[in-house]
């Protein structure tokens, strides 16, 4: 019986944005193969960690996957600048959006996968109709746009969520995939993957844990994601 | 009979977005003091160049003087988030602004420089009770957050603004600084300068045209500056 | 056993907006006493449809009910026109309502007959209390305000819903009715009006089908809502 | 088996604005310990009842125990002037929430009792993974910022969400206290009671009923509280 | 000396809106080119007279020149749709516009011509630097968006405004036409086309007063505004 | 020759904010005529001193001159509100106003005097057309909403400012008066009364300096008033 494959997604805010380039190439250079990139307008969160243009000159240095997370209000720009710069992921906040089918369609037409993310308290009913045309629900585990703030601590019902999500993809026989943000750390990897997440964002507890090298964080990780993959009773 | 000092404010904008340090160091090596650094929150105008986070790096890796522009509806936000960096000089959007005296002595009572920015319509007539208050005068001569529109032009009326601006400036006897902001070219230097423009936002089409090397492009532009400067009647 | 009564509502849309009084007269003289009318804001989605003085002056040239779908986000100020201008139905959407129960009360106090619409991915959750006060659950099955676009199809999940919402009423005991819009065709009606669907606005692919006359396209109509119906195990 | 404590809050604007010191001592005086208070924002709901500086006042003069409820869009600026008078409990309303979560955290971390307020039609969904995090649920019963108006009436299904919520805390197996809003009237307090609520909001219908003291206001309210509660079969 | 050609630009808004093919075709049989046709989108003004598909079908029915006036809050949006459908001169608002010489431009590109409208009490030092670069400014001589609001008068300063702009006008060597509307009635006329008035938008109170034909309201018009122009001491 | 009238405008806020009937009987017995309230949204400026219902009930326990000052972004709906209650004078910012024309006309409809209210760095061109239809001209002295914020001085501008809307009103042949706010205190009053000043709004830097009475201030700012206007040339 195969395991499912977990995808470490290193957050880019975790490099040197001003050696953007060369941290990309370190990350690229372990054999991580997709880039988290959170786009945020200072409205939706206040926050703006990166812009569009630091974002196009990027896709022209690197191959990886991009997997944007938009963090805004004006969802509709931001998914036709992203579309535009060719990332190979986008997701959304469903709390922003109005035309959330129609978002959907936009993305999926130009050829790139679509996911739909969740602010903590967002209940998953708002998933019932949308859920299936979705190839990824983004869970934040922590609110959005505050993850340089330190007091910011994951969720208690993290775990939770991701089970009942679990749960639902299930049911509704999809293959969804489960992406956990905010504050994926080694302690809490085992029980996220072991609940169903399939792609956890690498941050400043992870894989850019300042005492080891990537390289070591990542053994690390992988260990963790085996430990949380070997109690699944069944595969997904 | 001292000439005025022109400032040559190269846009980060312009630089290698995955590769910033080095930008900024070789801009720095052409004894440029000065990084002008467009805040946009793609709100205010649909384009969002950089990130707060990609500043709060930049502003470790050199000593140059931050020359911020804001381009953005909450305009608090941004001004407070620039000040906790600790750039040298501020500029906000009065089109966008409510309470625009607030502004200035936020940014002021900081201790950094203040500047007012208008869009290319916007009539003087806005700055009378608030100019003694500034720094600096930043008149956009394009539409704010099109820079990288080919088919935006600088406006007709560009020099005749710097003009008006220069005659009220002498005419209340102040000295505030005139930035301009928007396709100065090595064509219009001469003009814009002669009218009174102290601070010339320099991008694609000054500092960094490819064809040449920016010590060789700043040379040029020191040669237009005195060009313009030479045939002024009074100095400033 | 009695068969439901199934409602065609054609869409004012289809008609010739220069003679619209004609294009009412063509459709009365069909027996069809329902008039489906869209008032969009340009805002809520990117579409204005037809302006409210237009609605105001067809209320003169005809007896026909009118069936107003509002897609705005100032729900309360169109909801007042409307019933200032004497229209027989009200919907208006969820998803840019904060005082729904108020403005429910607003429209059933004036003697007009309540619906309120969904967006295709809105859940059906957001009916648990509000459902027994409406008279009409209007389902859109395209995204709202982009009829016109071609590309735009009929949500996969349109069937699905319709029964889910079939089966929520049955649940409750009420005799709400459903209403769908968007790409309702004549190859979809057997299976709509057979989930569940009480109201089908009538467009370009059903009533107003270029190749035939309303009368004909009128009779198609009627054989699909029939064979819908005959299949249906239960009557509603 | 003991019975659940129920809390009667007046609320302020019942009392007479121009005195209100001397309102609120009187209510003192008759062992209450909480206060009811409105926080509109004008334009969330179209009312304003009091100010920010007039609750800070009241602050100083009695230590009465200050039962917020925000209504308004700007939560975050609202639940910060809240904390930083000093109150008890603070209530915001999820509908105009995008970071339900972190003003839960917000106010919890200041000491403050948190609560989330639902208007008549918000589905209990909402409230999937919040509820555990709160001390409290209110439920408005009529629409909220319109309890001026003679024409608003408590919504038919109040008795029935009241015991939803109920239901939902004791199969969560919380201890979250269910606090009503809107026309809480001696005819109504029973019932409601029964269903499941803790906290009574008391205002024209109730407490302040004109014809007699708040004394023997209070002594009915007390009677119809212990006839809701008798008829309990399980104590909460 | 010859004397300035005097626009009559009917309101479409005055036609029959059920029958606007008869109405227009009765207008052009005057021998009047020029349709004016305001779009208003609930917001900025609590109006929506007529709907974008109205003016799209209205486009294929008559050559006449369509005069839009937009009064909208997302002037981009509507300036957009208006050139699509091929108008012949747009006016937008200023005091809605951050980036007017944006619009300007947008219009002008498209090789339409474009106008800047005023509200009554906004000054004309609006202008500056735009007023080069407009065909034609409308001055709104009631408040827009209320002209079926009977209590709407004409401002005491319309007169006034007209000639203070044909000054600046004149002062600045343009040629820039001044469109009027609002109220502008047989009784006026001579004041405002003397005062420097180029196009009138007539509705109920010229063109269209109910006692007389369109043919011989025209008629009065033209005395009106030969009056008007006689008394001209200068050729404009 | 007879001095001008000049209007002492004690501040409500100044006053016990528990105990409101009798701060204001206290200044009602000085022989003050005039109480200026203030009226804001939280949105607008960060603050929120009164509420609607408070000022409703000072209605009926004073017959002082209510003069209040708006400072919203829903200009329309507490101008509404402030002419059901029957206040004296309504003031209302430009900064935040679209129509204001119309504004001007609603209040001056129902009867009450209007005024118009400036932030400092507002220029007077704003005045251009409407000036003429004001009884008043409330300039802002300090930002607007942040008088309890003890860093917020009096603009440096601001006799500056009061003269030349002195000489503009002097200009037009008007007899509009000029009213200031922000700080206006014993040092200031002379100079700001001699500039023109007709309404000074009276808070803890004047009326109510808690080393003394009202009554011992009073009869000191009627000094400073009296000392301001002695040094008029001519009376206004």
């Amino acid at each position: 019986m195969q395991k499912r494959a977990i995808t470490i997604a290193p957050s880019i805010m975790s490099g040197d944005l001003c050696n953007l380039e060369k941290s990309v190439k370190a990350i690229e250079n372990e054999g991580l193969d997709t880039l988290h990139i959170d786009v945020i307008d200072g409205s939706f969160s206040p926050s703006m960690p990166l812009g569009i243009d630091t974002i196009k000159q990027l896709r022209k240095v690197t191959d990886m996957n991009f997997d944007v997370h938009i963090m805004a209000n004006d969802n509709e720009f931001f998914i036709q600048e992203m579309i535009d710069i060719g990332v190979e992921q986008i997701s959304f906040h469903l709390e922003s959006s109005v035309h959330i089918d129609r978002y959907v369609n936009l993305i999926r037409k130009s050829g790139t996968k679509v996911g739909v993310a969740l602010n903590p308290s967002t209940p998953l009913s708002s998933l019932d109709y949308i859920l299936p045309q979705c190839d990824t629900v983004l869970l934040m585990l922590i609110n959005p746009g505050f993850a340089t703030d330190k007091n910011e601590k994951q969720v208690p019902y993290a775990t939770k969520k991701v089970k009942d999500l679990q749960a639902l993809i299930q049911e509704k026989g999809l293959d969804t995939r489960i992406e956990v943000d905010g504050r994926v750390s080694l302690e809490t990897i085992p029980e996220l993957v072991n609940a169903g997440a399939d792609i956890l964002v690498a941050g400043s507890t992870s894989l850019f844990i300042k005492e080891r090298s990537i390289a070591e964080n990542k053994k690390i990780m992988e260990e963790k994601i085996a430990e949380g993959l070997s109690s699944e009773e069944v595969t997904k």
